[in-house]
This record gives structure tokens, C-alpha cells and sequence, in this order.
């Protein structure tokens, strides 16, 4: 009997941040394909017997190729396996979920699509703030920062032009070269950022800056996420004020860089 | 001893896709303060002496205003009540986080936000389909159809131009108003659109469409969400060919409408 694909979204980081779902459907697979950055507590989950597989790959150095992944999944449910291919964050947003699906229908392998807390979701927690807000933004934007290659480029002006608020995933580490983007594309300088590093694991950091400023930020260890727009602002001030005399972890690094508010904001304001 | 307030996103619907953490705070609460569309089931997990209120709000019913919901967060906190604020999908899209996270920030009661699966990506995975996809989309933008009064509208033509996905939450039943103004905006009338009505819940349909056709679509049941783009293409034939022999319930509602497509793909295309 043929077995099942799970496409399964590991969420963020925190193990607790698997659905009740994707922790059902770990603890009966038969094999785990996982992307690189899945945390040893979430592939405990699987039960003693399963196959664990690595297929993630980690700075361009590839452990399995897309279609070696693709004609793994396809031969280990043939076998009769239930197969979870496990993704961080979400499987639908920048997880390669269309070349997975393409191959499963193509060679009828029964599937499902577990969907997962997407990374943004995530540091928009850590960071305490919401990505959207009434009258403020009525719209976010989840943007990749590296582009596969062959990729139209970003349209930041139309991006900054939509008012949306601004989630870059995989920003890299040349923040300067995202800030002049968002600079040419007439987004003020003194738009606040958020850059969340490693957001819902034990070694979470927050930095909080603005576009201006965005060059001279600190590298943060990968994965990190950059969130930029006027929802951070009244968020911001408060916690950080609070961070900084509560002298908390993480928060922020560089107190010189984190500070980019010009004044403190009222309770009104929010 | 003062409480705490845990601002929780219970998922787009199913009972299964809470969180771990979600699960375990409702398990631990004293009150639950929820929104309208939270499920009894997802209710059934918070213990037998706990305090249940719908605080939401239906078609301009207000239940309880943001501001009561608010002082009712700080009022149980100070009596050392562990207070579950319960939103629908993540609690930092369109979920007047801000107002919440101000009011307790002024109060100074402690608070954490546990994310949640937003409706999008349920949507998504009931729709099989990713939201982003290599050379075809680099992002993903969530819009709201039904702006607070005294907001700024909608830039459908940036979005638009930027070429991002777009995913319209509480996109209502005049999608002929949606349509007109992808339109206008210049996103081509070929472009593919699906209804997700429901997702991830027993009563889940998809219809799909396209942009050109989309004010004919069928009204279905509340919440609905609105997915559009090219991303869409690859994955909808396959499907539709595949439920549509196999007769499976919800999909499609009306043939006719849901066969949006001029021609089937080849697996080359994905």
C-alpha cells in the first residue's frame, strides 16, 4: 500500500510552536526529510523507529538537491512509508512547497499540506508588536531578500509605495544595501525597523533601528528577519525602555543602536 | 499577586493547528476572553472553573467595545487571574493587537504573545498552494478588503505593480468591488483567484477563478479569504481535474466557475 507525503511547517523555533497537528504527524512518521534549521527537540518528536534525514541546505553548500528531495518523498511513500517533509515557519511561504507538490502529483502520491507559524509571525511576537494596525497599515508584506537566480528583481518602490508594512526574510547580512533600496524608493529615514534574530529560541535578540540607521546595525546571528514600518513605532519605545532598565538578555545589543526614537511616545499615541 | 495576559492566535480553525503553547496556556487559564469565530472545541481545552467570554464582534454587532475588552484584560490581571486573550489565526494580523498590547503596557500587567497559523496559510493549504514561489513570486502581501473607518484606502495599484501575492482577508461579498479595482490597477483579468471559504474546518470550499470572472463567484459562508496571483496557476488544475473526478464535497461548488483555466499544464510548467 502506498504510503502519504505530510508537507509539515515546523513554525519558528520554540518546539512549542508546532501544532497540535504537526506533532501528530511526527510522532507516526516513518521518515523525517527536514530542512537545516529544525531544532533537535521538534525531530525528537518522531518516534525512535523513523528515518531522520537532513536534506536542508546551509549557505549555498546543498546536503540533497530540490529534485532529490522531490524523488525521495515520491519513492518512500511508494514504499509504503508515511514521509513528513518538514519546513520551518510555514510550508507556503518561501518553502519551495510548489516544485513539492508538482512532483507528489505527478507520481499520485497521496498529500497534505500542514500549514505552520510562519517566521514572521514569530518575531512579530518577540518583538511585541503587531504587523498590522488600524488606520496605520492595513496591509503586510512578506518579501524574500535573496532572490533565486533568474528572478525578476524587487520592486521595492511599488512595495514601499503600497504603504504595507515590510517583513524581509533572508535579509543577509548587507542591511545597507535593503536601506538604500527602501531609501531610493522614498521610504523616510526615520522609518523603524525591527531586526529579530533567531526569534522564539532560547537565543532570541531584538535590535530596533530605523532605515536610516539600518547600515550601521549589528550582524545578528542567521535566521534573522527585518520588519520595517510605522507599526513598529508606539511598540517599540515602551519595551525598550523597559528592556533596558530591566538589563534583559538580548535586548537590545548595542543601546546606542536601539535607541532610535527621537521621543518618547504617549499612551495616547498608541 | 498580579496575573498575566497571554494575547493567543488559535489557528485558522481547526482545533488541530493551535499551537503546543497555545494548548497549554487554555489549559492553564482562569478566563477566556475570545473572539467570535473561535470554535467550541479549541473552548473545550481551557479548564472546567474557567471564565468563558465571547468578547467579538459579527457584522457590527459589538459584543464589547476594544475599549471594555481592554480595561476587562487589566481588571483580571490585577485580581491574579492567568487571562487568555483569544484571536482567530495570528494574533499580529489584523487583530487590533496594538490597542491590547498598549492598554496592558500602560497598566503595566505582564503579557506574552503566542502566534498562531494565520487564515492565510490555512487557506493556503487547504487550496494546496504556495504563496510564494521561485521566478514566479518573491512576495506575499496580506491586505485587508474592510478598512476601519478613517483609513487611508487601499493602494491596489501599488500592490498590484509590485507583483506579489495577494491575499485579501475579509474580502466580503461584493468581489465585483475587488475585481474592478485589481482591474483598473492594471493586473490582468487572467490572473487566478481562489475562494477559500471556511478553511481548515469540516464546511471548508474553494472556488476557483480569475480576476476577469471573479464578480460572478458564489457568495459562501463567512470567513472567507481571497487568494490571487500567478502562483495560483500551477497548482489549481491538477487538483480541480482530480476532485472533480473523485466528486470530493466542496470542491468545486459550481463547475463552471470553478474552471478557470484554458488548458491543462504539463508537470514541465511547475
Amino acid at each position: 500500500m502506498t504510503g502519504k507525503v505530510y508537507l509539515v511547517g515546523a513554525g519558528p523555533g520554540d518546539p512549542e510552536l508546532l501544532t497540535l497537528k504537526a506533532s501528530r504527524v511526527l510522532r507516526n512518521a516513518d521518515v523525517v526529510l527536514h530542512d537545516e534549521l529544525i531544532g533537535h527537540e521538534i525531530l525528537r518528536m518522531a518516534p525512535p523507529h523513523a528515518q531522520i534525514d537532513n536534506v536542508g541546505k546551509r549557505c549555498g553548500d546543498k546536503h540533497t538537491s530540490q529534485e532529490g528531495i522531490n524523488s525521495a518523498m515520491v519513492s518512500l511513500a511508494q514504499a509504503g512509508m508515511q514521509v513528513v517533509r518538514l519546513k520551518g515557519g510555514d510550508p507556503s511561504i518561501f518553502g519551495r512547497l510548489s516544485e513539492e507538490i508538482a512532483a507528489l502529483r505527478e507520481a499520485h502520491i497521496e498529500f497534505e499540506i500542514v500549514p505552520g507559524v510562519s517566521a514572521a509571525l514569530g518575531a512579530a511576537s518577540v518583538a511585541q508588536v503587531s504587523l498590522t494596525r488600524r488606520h496605520i497599515s492595513s496591509a503586510v508584506v512578506f518579501v524574500a531578500g535573496h532572490l533565486a537566480a533568474g528572478s525578476d528583481p524587487t520592486n521595492w518602490s511599488a512595495l514601499v509605495a503600497s504603504g504595507a508594512t515590510l517583513v524581509v526574510y533572508m535579509p543577509g547580512r548587507e542591511y545597507s544595501l535593503i536601506a538604500g533600496q527602501l531609501s531610493i524608493s522614498g521610504l523616510s529615514g526615520e522609518t523603524d525597523c525591527a531586526i529579530v534574530s533567531r526569534a522564539t529560541t532560547p537565543e532570541e535578540q531584538v535590535v530596533w533601528t530605523n532605515v536610516g540607521r539600518l547600515g550601521e546595525a549589528p550582524h545578528l546571528p542567521a535566521p534573522t528577519l527585518l520588519l520595517i514600518g510605522n507599526v513598529l513605532r508606539p511598540a517599540a519605545w515602551p519595551r525598550l525602555q523597559q528592556e533596558l532598565s530591566a538589563g534583559v538578555r538580548g535586548f537590545p545589543i548595542d543601546p546606542a543602536v536601539a535607541v532610535p526614537m527621537e521621543s518618547p511616545l504617549q499612551a495616547a499615541d498608541f
